[in-house]
This record gives structure tokens, sequence and C-alpha cells, in this order.
């Protein structure tokens, strides 16, 4: 590893948010020294309680986020947050409008604010938040949360780093908007109903038990928390749920277990990606990749076919 | 390959859709069939021209297409319709609504119409989409259309597989999902306005313009394209256009080109899959995958080196 790298990990592991900083970069642009920084960092993880916040556009994630900054201030630790933008965006206006909702709290040297926007390659954003977790967690930070915002499948990936996930819907959104509530129910731990002052709230949160009735049998019901982070109010509720859920998960192994899986699921990520990169290399070498391409391009070969006898030339 | 699929097989080629809609199935479930069944049909796909519509809920995608369906009718092909909700629905009750309105569609012999869901592996989704499409392709579909709601990653990756991409947009949705639509601008080789009718629908089309001003250079300007589908308004311009991008696209090579980027992609993500699969079957069988996965979740070993070193054993 090069020795700026190695001195900036060290200084960000000291405290140096500056350092920590550059190194998230790192991992934002899937740099190749990741393993290498990941490698070293890795057995001081583990130790972050990760909260993933997720929901359609419009509901105030950023604004209760924001209040839930605060509230994991007053317990005494530090806190990270990560915010990622799932689309690709053209001019990162979006983005940036998002963040400086939640500057009060960039002063503050017990808080460390991060954005990751998508550099392109599939399935990679889910990879750096996941990464950038750690690094936070390495440097000391106690809580980690996740914001992203959305309701498709980039989310549910992202999300799948969290130990408690928060879905936070807002009345009044519409009936196409909340029609996609359907999906990011799935992965809810708590659900939040924020703008719960509006018209509408009383409804949806009837509308939320109701379709939580007609859930699969789980042994973790969901909560419904009533908010209105814009002034503070249910925040206390909501930590006392958040609270709630990290008892049940660290009860009976659930935790345990659920880290083993998602280990399971990364090895098997990394372990194709990293294959993939060596047939492809060995193949390039052979002169033969080219012409592989070419022939699957124009449907003189399928690809399946392709994928198999290039890695029947190359593996065991 | 069990007889009854090569049947179905050759049923589908001959026309029969149910038979069509069987093998659909099998993609979507992921099944270990799909290889022998895109195999023997690959070398027949390739002649579909591929179009794919996206964009926010609330839009009107659904009307769009059904008035698009009639068009593509009218100009003498038969047309496949794939509907992808890269939401994971609870109840599936949301693309069952948005399917509803396709229907009178769906006595047309020439028209096929059918909706994929995600079985919850990750990715799974966009090569589920592809190959559906390649189906429809082998069985003489000239056109297919690929509609998603949405503006995430999974949304972009599904869109890939399309030779044009309309985004649609409508005015009125609020600041919050127009902000969005920035993430998808970067797909767009056609925007769509619909319901152009509406307030709002001139500042829209200025706002298009002026952030297509802003993009980096490049020689396909999206054309930006009022319609009120509704009412069956600005189709007529709507199929210029496309006309006018397919053949941008294919002269001087440009669809040839995109394709083989294409097939490389898809050549890496299908060797690190079966790598994967065949690495982890070994460690399995050597009886050290369990502990390996319990050492990187107990954070004894990180990841990356536990990747390598499975690799490195079953590698060249």
């Amino acid at each position: 590893m090069p020795d700026v790298i190695q001195r900036q990990l060290d200084q960000a592991l000291g405290g140096d948010r500056l350092s920590l900083a550059r190194l998230i970069s790192l991992v934002e642009n899937g740099s190749p020294l990741v393993p290498h920084v990941l490698g070293q960092i890795y057995p001081m993880t583990g130790r972050a309680k990760l909260i993933g916040v997720t929901g359609p556009p419009g509901v105030g994630k950023s604004t209760l986020v924001n209040q839930l900054i605060a509230r994991l201030r007053d317990l005494g630790g530090k806190v990270g947050v990560i915010a990622v933008d799932p689309t690709s965006p053209f001019t990162g206006g979006a983005i940036l409008g998002d963040r400086v909702r939640m500057q009060d709290r960039a002063t503050d040297p017990g808080v460390f604010i991060r954005s990751l926007a998508t550099r392109g390659h599939l399935g990679g954003l889910s990879l750096a938040a996941r990464d950038a977790a750690r690094l936070m967690d390495a440097c000391g930070y106690d809580y980690v949360v996740v914001e992203t915002v959305g309701t498709g499948q980039s989310e549910v990936d992202i999300m799948d780093l969290a130990h408690t996930v928060l879905v936070v819907l807002a009345p009044g959104l519409g009936d196409d908007i909340q029609a996609q509530k359907a999906g990011i129910l799935e992965i809810a731990d708590i659900l939040v109903v924020n703008k719960a002052d509006r018209d509408g709230a009383d409804q949806l949160v009837a509308q939320l038990n109701a379709m939580l009735d007609l859930a699969r049998d789980q042994s973790w019901r969901p909560p419904v928390v009533r908010t209105v982070a814009a002034e503070g109010q249910g925040l206390d509720q909501l930590l006392a749920s958040w609270c709630g859920h990290r008892a049940w998960l660290e009860s009976d192994g659930r935790l345990a277990a659920r880290l083993t899986r998602r280990a399971g699921r990364e090895l098997e990520e990394l372990i194709g990606r990293q294959a993939a990169t060596r047939i492809i290399a060995a193949a390039k070498q052979r002169g033969v990749w080219d012409q592989i391409v070419a022939d699957v391009a124009a449907h003189r070969c399928d690809p399946y076919a392709a994928a198999t006898r290039l890695l029947g030339d190359d593996s065991p």
C-alpha cells in the first residue's frame, strides 16, 4: 500500500476527519487499493450500530435524520451519516440540496456527514456504502446512519448493510407513490409516518397496520411510529422503538445469524468479481477475448456457452 | 434439456403463446435450464427492435405504452411488452393495477404482454428482462417494449437492454420528484413530456432543454416530445423521433459498437456468477466454506483476503 494511503489510514483512525473523507473517496471511486485498506481496518469493525433510513422522495427523510442525529448524540456516542443517491445525477444538484438541510450538524465534531453518488458501475453503490460504513465504524463512530432516497431494488440492496431499517412515509403523497410503499414494507424494521400532523395520517397508519396484518409470520412486527420531524415530535418514541429492535436483534443470536448470511453473500460477490477479472485478463493475454465478445455480439455464439468455455479453459 | 421444455420451446417458436409464457417464467425464476434454452434460441435473436420506457410513477407511462403498441402494430409487426416492477411487492397489487390499463391490447394476437417482478436475487431482474426480451425476439416479435417504473439504479440497469430509451415525465409532480429526473436524463434517447396539456408543461420542456444544453458533448441530442397519451396526441411525433433515433443508431456502426460493449459486460457477469458457484461448491465439498464465512462474520478474517484465498486455491 502506498505510504500516503497508509498515513491517511493512520490519521483517520486517530480521528482526522479529512483523512477519513479521502479514504471514503477511494471507496466511492472503486480504487484498487480498497481491499488493502479494508483488510487493515476489518478487525476493528463490527462495533458500530448501523441504521438505515429510506422512503420515497418528499417524506422529510433528511429532516428526520437530522433529528435522529441529535438524539443519538444525546446518548453520548459519535454519529456517522452516509447519504446515498442511487440515481446517477446529471448535475449533482438534487443531492446537494438535501445535504444543506443537515448542515446544522456539520459543525459538531462528533458528527461526520458524507454523500455517496454512483460512479456508474453496477451494484457499486451498495458496496461503496458498506465499505464507507466500515471505515466510519473503524474510526470510532458508534452509530452509522445510512440514508437513501427511493423505493427500487438499489435502495433495498443498500439497506442490506443496516442492522435496523427505518422506512419513512408521509400522508398525502398520492396514490401512485403510496402504491410503491408495498415494495419497501418488506425491508422495514420500523415504519415511520412522518408529517403525522397532516390530513390522512390516521388513514395511512391504519393502512400500514392492515398490510402488516397480512404479512407472512414474523417474530418481529415492525412498529408504526408517528413523527413530525420538523417540530421534533415523536422522536422519543422512535428512539424507544429502535432500542426495542436492537434488543430483539441481539437476543437469541439473531444479529449473528444475519451477519453470517451477509458475510456469505459478500464473499460470493467478491469471489465472482475477482474470478471474472482474472479470467478475462487471461483471455485477453491469449488474444481470444475480443473475438469471443464479437461472436456473442453477432449472435454467432451464445453468452452462456461462451462463459462456460472461458471458465473451462481457466479453472479446474 | 427435459423433453417438456424442448417441446415448449418448439411450440413457442411456432407461435404458441402459452409456451412462450412458460419459458418466460423459467427465466423469471432463474431456472438452471435458462442457459440451455437461451443457448438454443440465441442464434435466432437480434432481429427485434428494443424500446425501453421509464420514468417516475404518475406520469402516465402505461397509457403511453398502450398508444405506442397501437402505433407499432400499425407499422405491421408483432409487439411484445415486458412490464418490469423493480420493487419487490408485498401484495403484488401495484403492478396488477397498472397492467389492467393495457388490457385493451391483450386480445390482439399480435401483442404479447408480460409482467416481471423480482424474486429477490440481486440484479436478477435486469437479467430476466433481457432474457425475456430474447425469447420474444426469437419467437418473432418485431418490437419489444420494456416498461419500468422508477428512477433508481435498477431502472438504469434494466434500460441497458434497450436500443432506444424513452424517459417519460409530466408537469406538476412536485419538486422532489422533478429533482430525481436528473438521474434518468442521462439514459434518455428521447424525452417525453406526457400530460402536456397541463399547467407547467411549457416550463418543464424549457427546463429539460436547459439541462440538455448543459450536457456533455454528444452526437445525439435527445428530442423533447410532448404527448397527451390519454387523448392519443403527440404519438406521430414520438414515432418520428423514434425512427430518427433508429436511423442514427444504425449508421456508422453505432448499434454494433453498443451491442459489442453490452456483450462484453454480459460475459463478465456470467463468468463471475459461474465461477463463484463453482468455487463455493468446491469449498463446501472440502468442508471449509462455513468456517471461512464464520471467520468473516466474526471479523477474524477480512472478506477481500478470504475471497482471494478461495480463488487462489481453485484457480490457476
